[in-house]
């Protein structure tokens, strides 16, 4: 495990250091506050994972140029917009270990500088002067805006099924991954058959990296985990270890299950017998099995391409979405 | 006056009407809430002046397509998501006579429906596989987004300067009446002369539309502007005409001025009293003089195309923008 993350780390450290410095560098905002609060988010920890699968996806693809990684900077923008309006829409309290931005400068704030790092990722998009990648662009934002419309609209619903999951965390987060690999492709010109693949690639293996996320909320350390435990239910997100695992319960289960889905407050101890109910019933090991289909298939997907460092470090970071701590 | 608004209305009311198919039509929701949350924005007696002028400008340009309307629509999108944002940023309780959106469905869902504007916006913006037209939108929705962040950073600061003033109102409203209209030429395939006079048009005309509009919460009736008068001053945001005023007033408005911004509640005689200072300080006279200025400004930018139906037309809607009453 942890040798496969040194392997990523050490192969993409020179591409992260370049995503870094144009993720800082093409914010260009009119005013400091806009500049404060991007930052804030822009700058606290996040993984790179968006821009760096846009930038592997590129290179796969036999496509090496400089102007690739101001480009990428968007995805991580586009990113960052979502988190501002979610947390706000969420009502969370921390984000990576830090207070949530809306605690700090105000929902009003918080709501508009969301929408600059949309117009932002969009201008991006725009200064490519390519049709079908700012098409992606734009699809991406109206399937994630609508994802996390779903997501509220299902919020403490305990009826809500697995398919309502598997559409929710397609838009909110596999449309995001897969337009970033497509993205890549675009950039190089290649064939319809190769951007699907690579398009194909991101979406399972978005759909696992969220799948993974909604498993640590259950089964990670608060200090780890950069945010508390048990924070999706308390925020009344019902995903699938729960959904699964509710289905299969019994009728004691279900009710008890029922009860912390509709009471405000979760202590530690029934969080604890929670996630034991979320072992017992299934929950936890489908929601790992699924996970791993998809990591497989995001693998397969890569098939067509032939053999190479840039191809390997696709397939470690398909692994790594599963594998990974927080 | 009367003749001059059902000028306009015969010249464009078969515009209109395509306008508000495209509007109804272009949405395309994946999700029925989204529907009924864009729908009470986008269907609460709005103007479609945005679409208009796009329309009106791509025709000043010889270029008359069926697909104008579905691509004009994007402007009123933007619009929306705009007013659906600046309501809940703003707190405002009413917009077009109507109950604000946020006051109904709550702050999270109006988020993410404005969210969806947004993207659905810049899609139909994709959709012209135009790179410039693209780059407009984008960039207006940059402009707007900063000029609203700038707008709340100076709520209720009595320091605030003209230029300050005219600086916001650039951004968030002449940008995007600028962008329509440059849009239109673009659309049409003209050079860059035409579409820089375009552009020129729109954002003077933007910019009287926006004085007019804060004049009119000073002097208006209530119940024909939809909203209650003297909104802007109870929340917080402090316009020209006061701004003038302001600035002229002896010790004693001042210090009544100061103390009105700075209390959460106007009673109708304090408002009353206020109106009468900002008439004596010159403050409603001054707004008034700038914003004919900018309208015939906007006229004098379409002085390089010949005189036509559709000039005129442009000629008399900037003439309104003044005249109006709501």
């Amino acid at each position: 495990m942890t040798d496969l993350k040194d392997r990523i780390l050490a192969g993409v450290s020179k591409d992260l250091s370049e995503i870094e410095s144009a993720v800082s560098q093409n914010l260009n905002p009119h005013l400091e506050l806009v500049s404060r609060v991007a930052r804030h988010i822009l700058f606290s920890g996040g993984k790179r994972l968006r821009p760096l699968l846009m930038i592997l996806s590129a290179r796969l693809c036999g496509y090496e140029n400089r102007d690739a990684f101001s480009f990428s900077a968007l995805f991580e923008y586009l990113h960052a917009a979502t988190l501002l309006h979610d947390d706000l829409v969420d009502g969370a309290d921390l984000r990576r270990g830090k207070q949530a931005a809306h605690h700090i400068w105000g929902n009003p704030t918080v709501v508009l500088v969301g929408d600059f790092l949309l117009a932002r990722s969009l201008s991006l998009a725009a200064r490519t002067g390519r049709p079908e990648i700012i098409r992606t662009i734009a699809g991406i934002t109206e399937a994630m805006s609508q994802g996390e419309i779903q997501q509220l609209r299902l919020k403490g619903d305990p009826t809500i099924t697995e398919a309502d999951y598997m559409d929710i965390i397609r838009r909110k987060t596999a449309v995001l991954f897969e337009g970033a690999c497509r993205s890549g492709a675009l950039l190089a010109g290649l064939s319809d058959t190769q951007v699907s693949a690579l398009g194909q690639y991101g979406a399972d293996l978005g759909h696992a990296f969220q799948m993974a996320d909604d498993l640590l909320d259950y089964t990670a350390d608060t200090r780890v985990l950069g945010k508390a435990v048990g924070a999706d239910l308390r925020e009344g997100k019902l995903t699938l270890p729960l959904i699964y695992a509710l289905a299969a319960a019994d009728d004691a289960e279900k009710r008890f299950i029922r009860h912390l889905i509709s009471s405000p407050a979760l202590s530690l101890e029934a969080f604890r017998d929670l996630v034991k109910i979320l072992h017992k019933r299934g929950g936890i090991a489908y929601t790992e099995h699924l996970a791993a289909r998809y990591v497989q298939s995001a693998k397969e997907a890569l098939g067509g391409f032939p053999p190479s460092p840039t191809r390997a470090l696709l397939m470690d970071i398909a692994d790594y979405a599963l594998a990974r701590k927080m």
